[in-house]
């Protein structure tokens, strides 16, 4: 095929770069690198011909040796469909890209795991499953990223049940452990317990729904939720699957219509929307009342606002305190997993992560501070232990 | 599942790594790096949420953008599916992984650029084409090694049909590029032109294949290439369409049989079989015969053997004199095509990588350098140029 080269397009990339983000993504942010020398032939004949054939001979006798002799029980595959890329909804694949690199950058950094971005040209739940199974032999992990509720849930489950290694989609289950840590320690500082707390949810997408199994399977009181149309009941029509199964379980005033009339005397509000939620509804918590405002970039509730009424704030940014940001959870959840060849990740070892990053603030702890810094060094090694040490207690850990 | 860990493999292993290569194979030899800083907050602002957001809206803008604001530019998949792995033949994908690290060493040593081992659980030519077409958003490039023939003539052909990027089959193209550059120069140094070459080819899997038609259309004389089950020519029953049309542009003679009674008189022979041939075959050859036994580990015919007819003689090892090695072509070849965003890699431009490998010896043209070492630091220069300044000329490129 002939292609017209477009003479236009430096000039156009030269004024994009202007924005600081665009230069630094230029040409990407990510690199291959060699582990072992390749100097010269003696180099090759090992790292290449001849002396790899005895190590993928010894492979194909026994199979589990590839995790010790190739790179695969380091490497997490970083897979997207592009439908649902922070705030921005179904943008495809090419242009889910930088997320899932930024990624791959953040599992490095923070735990050592080298994530590769895999993002895939299908959105059929049935294609996604093919397509993670027959790419499972080249990666240790399968880190699922921005896939639109509710196929998400039905993906992971299915990728779960098939597959040997950890399967973590981390749209819902790392904003659940970094959202439990956090109100572990808010109700700490607040003197009372989970069981006392009754929590609102604004959002039903992979983050809502996740942390709201997480928080009531951890002993919240009682949680409801709200969608785009509103609280979330046994009675409401046109639920999903998903949805109906957690009418059943929260919501037990059977409250129906919107979020406000949730949130007059609620303990904790969490906000995983993209939605906005009013001063007057925030004014109406509970005493000593605890805001979770976590939408990127715009917060449900602006903090300064929030801070007004509420004991505890916490958001999605870095620029107020207490960010609840899930790269304090994944990246020691895999090395965790993977450093002891978890065959998948349990409802336990994610408790584990919670409990240790939660445990990271102790003495610390004040209402500008119930969850640590995503720069706090002590974070990654309490997660990766306590996810390793549950690993082998729930007996799927093979080292 | 529970899984109970085996106490004796951190001895088994022990055990395995007093061999070296072994040794270095341990964790693999591939890691990812990030080429961004990621120390603090404003870091993570602008390499990951919020910043990020502005370069992926842009890409879900004008997705020709991927292309400068990702990695996907410099990024080649590695992909195989595990079924003729060197000349162990089909030891599944785990067992084909350390190859495929070692393909992408090649790729960074040699050329700068940043490859990914993809090694796929399937093998059907269906699955092996929607799966490589669902993963193509996250590649610059797809260098197919190790699969078989003839599904791999099906495979490479459709996804270069679908795909808008440059899709190669290592083992066929890399092969012939390298073959022919060797041909070129072994002509020359005996006074020959290709055209009066009688060439006999020992081996029609991806690579015998791809050389014979790579040769017949630089303009050799004549091929007769060789099976398993001896000579292919026109009354052969039972050959695949593949070997079919092979057979109707190849052995004008018509001859039968095995392939001794084409060597018999014959100027060329190139061996890319795993078989041998016997010294009387190679001593009934034309004077000044010219003798490429690529086989690896073991040639088809052992090269001191061979010295004693031929007039030039090479190999695929890095222990004897010319060895012919993919390692010429393909990382130059990905560079030059990548560098002006190629739409496909033509035939044309496979012959200038071939010519440009041959224009390296140079004067130094000896019947013990018809082809430059893999270590030759101007190889790669010389293909990446001849390779874009082709697409260019061949109206593929889009830069």
């Amino acid at each position: 095929m002939a292609v017209t080269p477009s003479s236009a397009s430096l000039e156009a990339l030269q004024s994009l770069d202007l924005d600081p983000a665009f230069a630094l993504h230029r040409g990407g942010k990510l690199e291959i690198r060699s582990t072992v020398p390749v100097r010269d032939a003696a180099d090759l004949a090992l790292a290449y011909t001849p002396g790899v054939a005895r190590v993928c001979s010894a492979i194909a006798d026994a199979p589990e040796l590839a995790k010790d002799y190739t790179w695969i029980s380091n490497v997490v595959a970083v897979v997207s469909d592009g439908t649902a890329v922070l705030g921005l909804g179904d943008i495809g694949p090419a242009a889910a890209m930088p997320v899932m690199e930024g990624k791959a950058l953040l599992f490095k950094q923070f735990a050592g795991v080298d994530a590769v971005p895999i993002c895939l040209d299908c959105t059929g739940v049935d294609e996604l499953v093919e397509t993670v199974v027959r790419l499972a032999p080249s990666f240790g992990g399968i880190n699922l990223e921005d896939i639109s509720a509710p196929r998400c849930f039905e993906v992971e489950a299915r990728l779960r049940e098939i597959l040997d290694i950890p399967v973590f989609h981390d749209d819902q289950h790392g904003t659940a452990i970094v959202t439990l840590a956090a109100l572990r320690n808010a109700a700490r500082l607040t003197g009372r317990s989970l069981g006392e707390l009754r929590v609102v949810v604004a959002g039903a997408g992979a983050s809502g729904i996740a942390v709201s199994r997480f928080l009531l399977d951890a002993g919240v009181g009682d949680i409801a939720v709200a969608d785009s149309k509103g609280l979330i009941h046994e009675g409401r029509d046109g639920l999903n699957p998903v949805k109906q199964a957690l009418a059943r379980d929260s919501n037990r005033a059977g409250l129906s219509g919107s979020i406000e009339r949730a949130l007059a005397g609620a303990d904790v509000f969490v906000g995983l929307s993209g939605s906005t939620v009013s001063e007057e509804a925030i004014a109406s918590m509970a005493p000593e009342s605890i805001v979770f405002a976590l939408s990127n970039p715009t917060p449900e509730v602006r903090p300064e606002i929030a801070r007004k009424y509420a004991r505890v704030v916490a958001t999605g940014r870095s620029d107020f305190p207490n960010q609840i940001n899930n790269v304090l959870a994944f990246p020691g959840v895999f090395r965790g997993a993977m450093d002891v060849r978890a065959t998948t990740i349990t409802e336990n070892m994610k408790v584990a992560a919670a409990e240790a990053l939660a445990a990271v603030v102790g003495d610390d702890l004040s209402a500008d501070c119930v969850i640590p810094s995503p720069f706090d060094e002590r974070v990654a090694p309490a997660v990766i232990a306590a996810v390793s040490a549950q690993a082998r207690a729930d007996g799927v850990a093979r080292l």
